[in-house]
Order: structure tokens, then sequence, then C-alpha cells
């Protein structure tokens, strides 16, 4: 089966056009299992299969390491937005791609038939409380809000993007002991489905540093809604203006949270190579 | 610049045919840590380069993904073997390959033009306590004696295949904190270069399982030395006959301690996919 691998910002994929190729579905997750392993497989973060839509220009399925299929992932919409342009399958620039998330619109910028960016709709961040979900007695925000973690207390604001994230502003980035306490925080009673913790740097109005700790995975190159949330929480703390460059340890990634509430993130993809995997 | 990813019991390499392709020398530390990377590369334990030689029918070069050159790799030259084989480069069981550690021979097993197994000469165990390195009174061996750490008293023989090997045998393989003891023994102040770490289970006289702390990479699927180390010790301890079926995480090995003092390795190797890499 042939394969092409890519990454957007350092989540990497392994990308599979399934219209020249059809897989049977009972195949899918133990396909999905053996392609990811690292070891054993290709490595990747992800399976991402191209499909025709019957409501959109193409449908975008993908899967996990663990072959449970996955609703959406920003990085991963991104790869396969250049995949389906520079392969000549949709030489526009508007795409709209069916997704367990529902039909996303996407934007690419282009130059000299490469994609260069994508801009992805990340959806409307939902702040309640009860939408984190975050225990104690229901609220509109949990903004700036004290959380003792081994005796240090951490100011923070919680921030769902369809999944739930805690972000503390920090002043030293580099030497900040995420290992220590993301899985502290992550675990923390206060969130009864754990919380991915996002330590942001402000470094101006328009530009801020991220390094993610991933509920489930540790801390990580790229976190697409991780980054949308620190933009968000950063706005509400008025420590930026909407439109936000973030850097992540992978690479940078726009964002801008619209006057509508919707967020919405730019970046780029790379295609690292291409393959054929036996199956 | 096309390649075959391959892997010996879970320990993954990128087989490069360097006759074909010839590479600039100055290229290759960096060439190594790119396609070596799991995330923006192919990913891999190394780059194996297969090379002509003067003085053996090929020679094997191994890249780490920090850029160093390894000298040998008991998992990596059976993916040499078998690439060399079942590619027509070199259609014969008996195989001379050149390393940085001397012309090593090798034998292959073979069924219908696949390789099913590789036997490779690991050398001789040094035992000396100075040979480890440990610290203490220089001894003959260090067999069975007692290591405090946190407390906990281990009972440990130690074994140099070239590097250094501390071996403990433990009741229950399965539910032994690995993670917890293993760097604790690793970075123990008697080991003035650090210390890899077996944790043996002993099935019956020919038969053990294994589980491996690494030296800076912390616990794996397969080391090749750990498993002939783990064999010396045991014989050394009269648990074990001199030829051992290793049961490791990531498959089986076949280990033999000759009469002649050398450790012969016998195990399989696996192609897992072909792919082109843009340099």
């Amino acid at each position: 089966m042939k394969f092409t691998k890519m990454h957007g910002i350092g989540n990497d994929f392994i990308v599979v056009n399934a219209i020249h190729q059809p897989i049977e579905e009972a195949m899918l997750p133990e396909l999905s299992r053996r392609m990811n392993h690292r070891k054993f497989g290709i490595g990747g973060d992800g399976l991402i299969l191209i499909l025709p839509s019957r409501v959109a220009d193409y449908r975008m399925r993908m899967f996990n390491p663990d072959g449970s299929e996955a609703e959406m992932c920003g990085n991963g919409i991104r790869c396969f937005a250049k995949y389906v342009y520079e392969h000549g399958l949709h030489p526009e620039t508007q795409l709209k791609v069916e997704t367990l998330a529902g039909i996303k619109n996407l934007k690419l910028q282009t130059r000299g038939g490469k994609v260069e960016s994508v801009r992805v709709d990340m959806g409307t961040p939902r702040l309640r409380r009860s939408e984190i979900p975050m225990r104690g007695e229901d609220s509109e925000q949990v903004l700036n809000e004290p959380l003792k973690v081994e005796g240090q207390r951490f100011d923070i604001t919680a921030v769902s993007m369809g999944n739930p994230h805690v972000v503390i502003f920090v002043d030293n980035i580099d030497h900040f002991p995420v290992s220590r306490f993301g899985p502290l925080i992550e675990n923390h009673r206060a969130f009864p489905e754990r919380t991915n913790v996002q330590f942001v740097q402000v470094c101006s109005p328009t530009e801020i540093i991220l390094r993610t700790w991933e509920r489930g995975a540790g801390e990580t190159l790229a976190c697409g809604t991780g980054a949308c949330a620190a933009v968000v929480a950063s706005v509400l703390n008025n420590k930026t203006t909407r439109h936000v460059l973030v850097h992540l340890p992978g690479g940078d990634l726009r964002i801008e949270w619209m006057g509508d509430q919707r967020v919405m993130m730019t970046g780029p993809a790379e295609e690292v190579f291409e393959g054929d995997f036996p199956i």
C-alpha cells in the first residue's frame, strides 16, 4: 500500500490515498495499529485516509495508533490539504473536507504549485466550568483561578476546544519544569476527564511561546487545539490581541480568535518521504 | 535516496544500499540525524550503510540517531545480512562483514529465498571487575555480589560484552519495577561509565525471559549484547546450560556460549517497508 509520510510542525501522519487503494472497513483498526507502530511499522501519530465525499470535496478519516478513530485533527487536516493539492486531486485553494466533526472549510496559501500554509476553522471555545469539565461550583469562566499542586500555587485559565485545556502563564518557559508539573495538573482531582496543560510565555501582544503537556502523551512537539486554547486564554487575561503568532517546539502556528468566536488556525505541512507498506 | 526499513526483534534500522547510492562522508552525521528522527524523518535506532569491502564480502557502517558512528550492532547486522541475501547482492549463506569491531562471520538460515535467522559471533565476555568497569578492589569476577540501592539489596553479576551489563535474577519478571530500579542501578556510583541492567527470570535450564534497562535509553524491546550477558551470567550462576533461548519483549534470540568462550547469537530480521527519502 503506497503511503506518504507527512507532518504538521512535528505532529506526524501516514497519509494514504484510499480512493485509488480501497481498504476494507474491518481491517482499519488493526492496520492503523500496525502502520503507526514506531518500531514494527512505519511510525506515526495517526493514519489519515483520503476518501471521496458526497457532501464535500473530499472526506478525511483519521485513525489513532491505538486503532480508534479520531474526530478531527488540526495538524492532520493541513497534511491532508497539502496532499490533495500537490498530488493533483484538488488543484484549488479552497477545500471542503468532510470529517466526523463536520465539514471543514480550508484555505490554502500556495506558491509555485506548493502549499505553504493552510487555514483551518478549529471551532468555538467553551469556557463554562462544567464544559471543561472541571469540578467546583459552575461558573461562566475559569479565569486566573488558583490551583494548588504539591504546595505550589498556579493561576489557571480553563478552555475547552472540544478537549480540555488548562493554560498557565510562566515567566521563563525554557526553564519551566513541564515534565514535573504537567502530569500533576493533568491528573489533578479538579479535572474528572483529566486535562491537557499549556504553559505559555507571552513575548508581546502578538506573540507567545508554548510548551504543551498532552493528556496521555506527555510533552509533545505540537498541539493544535492547545495553541488555540493558549490564545483564547491570553486574550481573556488581556495579555495579547486576538491575532497571535504561537511558537511551539515543532514550529509556528498563527491563531486568530474571530469576532464570531470561531478560532482560525494557520500553519504549514510538510511531506517527509513516500513509501510502500506490504499488507 | 531509496531505503528499506527493517528491524531485528524491535530494534529498528534504515538500511541504504550505498554501493548504488554513494553518499559523501561529510553528509553522513547530519543525514543520520535527519533520517532517524521519529517525527521529522523516517525514524529509526540507526542508519545502516551497505558498502563494498576489500577484506570481506561487504562492509557495514552504522550511524546512531545522534550522528555518531557505532562500532557494531548485533540486531543491525542481522538486518544487513537479510538485505544483502534477499536483494541478490550475496546469494550465499556464509557472509563476511567488515565492521569497526573487526570482520564478522555470519551464518544465514534460509528457506525459499528468505532469511529466517542469522547467526552472529558477538565476541568474548570480559568478567574482571576492572573490565566492566566497576569500582572496588579488582577481582576475577563480580558474581552474585550484593549491591544496595535505596535500602534494597540486589545480588548482581557483572559482564562486559564490549559494553557494561549488570545481571539480576528476579522471580516474577512481569511485575518487576524495571523503570524504578533500572535508572538507580544504571547511575549507581559503583559504575564509573554507568551500566546497562538486565533483569532475568529463569524458566528452565535452557530458557530465560529478559527485560533490559539500556544505558541512556531506558527500557527497550531488544538488546543483543544484553541477551549475551544474561546467558553468560546464568551459566556462571549455574542456572542454565550454555545454550539458551532468550525471550525479549520484541522477540526471541538463541544464545550459545561456546567452549572457546565466544558468544554466538542467532535471531531473525524483518523487512518492514521500502521508501524513498528526498535528500
